[in-house]
């Protein structure tokens, strides 16, 4: 099998699909967005580029054998004109820049376009690291009860309207009102939000109520910004009183599996992979 | 005209619409939902009931002759447990609390409809006090930018998804992209969490970008909930780096509109009345 070209933005992420990959006994290459010279990317071949040296990338996964390449983590929009571009880059700037004022999902599709064009294949996460994957069923100790699959459900729901207009991956939940919905702000500050409500709308960790909903957005072809959970993830829902987490199954990831699992059993969370479509 | 019975939760709304029908020649009776007997309805004659006491408050509004009646201002959800309820707040609640389960238009609905069996007629805030309503055009001297009214026409669409699943009535978009989607946090809350994103998402006070759009949940009957505006909603919007305020045409509130124009037209924002329809 040829080398994966893992393009990783900010995260944990980028380098629990680069474990998860070598894990399984395929070579990783790293194309480096974040500028840290001293993070996980030194355990592996990798390269430095900035967001406008498309070039640089391209050339660097080519001399690499890279076929197959991912896009991982997290990447803040920037302002295009404080980009440094190089040639290639400048080239599809124009496209890019158009692209971006649609949303999101068309600014990554346009990125993806461009690595496609080069000859390159893009996998999603889950064709690449399968090993992160949720699937169907309850991970860890803990059951949702009756009213927790009620409040899903509902959670499933809201996801499903806001992806279609490219706005967020995740809602809560609690006894049938929708205490947040995510937008630009991440999941973890929509979640430190949901501590701030008053007590009555939410649980509390002595009393847990409400869940957390993460699912993929329908019109996002999956190649890059499938919804993720991670240890923050656990300690920020237990905080906000919720009772558990449900996620797409086989749309989600769970990254550091052990360590969630550990906390969320540990915590009284359950944590639930379900097709939407039977919530 | 029959004395027009307000009753009153929290915020600058019933005050402001008590004020806005005396000052149209008809009498107000205020009963106070909220504890506070120092408060604005001193001015009023009034009754304060706590949330459960629903005989008393319907004999209040009899004995002051009020046929028609108004619901304005924020009342939080109560725990049910903790409610102290008089013979026909025990009558009415299982009913009110099932209700409460569907979400808050269910909840409001079922209020309504206690107060409707008793004979009242429940209005609508635009009905019993027009001056408040914004009307299609601008209000103010600022106007938006071609790029504002873009975001404009995205955050009707966002604001109507959302309505229809019972969440909030309000969104930021900047460039095209939802910064934020009100849910149980409130328009301030929401607004002060745009203000902490990166600058490049959203404007800043010297390069304005972006609209707040708030319209009513298509939903609702609009007898209880209508969006509002206030002063603390244009330093908010100011704040944010925003540009303006999109507000549905005869489906929103500005209250004290003089001071509010004055503010928007100081710190540069515009604020404009749109029908959706037409965004």
């Amino acid at each position: 099998m040829t080398t994966l070209g893992i393009i990783a933005g900010g995260g944990d992420l980028p380098r629990a699909v680069a474990e998860s990959v070598r894990k399984d006994g395929r070579d990783v290459f790293v194309v480096s967005l974040t500028g840290d010279a001293n993070d996980w990317t030194a355990q592996f071949p990798r390269e430095q580029v900035s967001l406008g040296e498309m070039g640089k990338a391209l050339r660097a996964l080519s001399a690499h054998d890279c076929r197959d390449v991912i896009f991982a983590g997290r990447v803040d929009r920037p302002r295009f004109a404080d980009l440094r571009l190089d040639t290639k880059g400048a080239l599809v700037a124009p496209r890019i820049a158009a692209a971006a004022f649609k949303g999101d999902d068309a600014l990554l599709r346009a990125v993806v376009d461009v690595f496609e064009k080069d000859g390159h294949r893009v996998l999603n996460i889950a064709e690449a690291a399968p090993s992160l994957v949720v699937r169907e069923g309850i991970v860890g100790r803990n059951r949702p009860s009756a009213e927790a699959l009620q409040d899903i459900k509902k959670g499933f729901q809201v996801v499903a309207r806001m992806g279609e207009l490219d706005i967020g991956q995740a809602t809560v939940v609690c006894d049938g009102l929708v205490l947040a919905v995510e937008a630009a702000e991440g999941t973890d500050a929509m979640l430190e939000r949901v501590a701030t409500l008053p007590e009555r709308l939410r649980g509390t960790p002595n009393k847990r109520r409400g869940a957390l909903v993460k699912a993929p957005k329908p019109i996002q072809d999956r190649k890059t910004d499938l919804p993720v959970i991670g240890i923050r993830t656990i300690a920020n829902v237990s905080a906000a009183g919720l009772s558990g987490i449900a996620l797409e199954a086989d749309g989600a990831l769970i990254v550091d599996r052990d360590d969630v699992v550990r906390a969320a059993d540990t915590a009284g969370l359950f944590i639930a992979g379900v097709l939407s479509a039977k919530a």
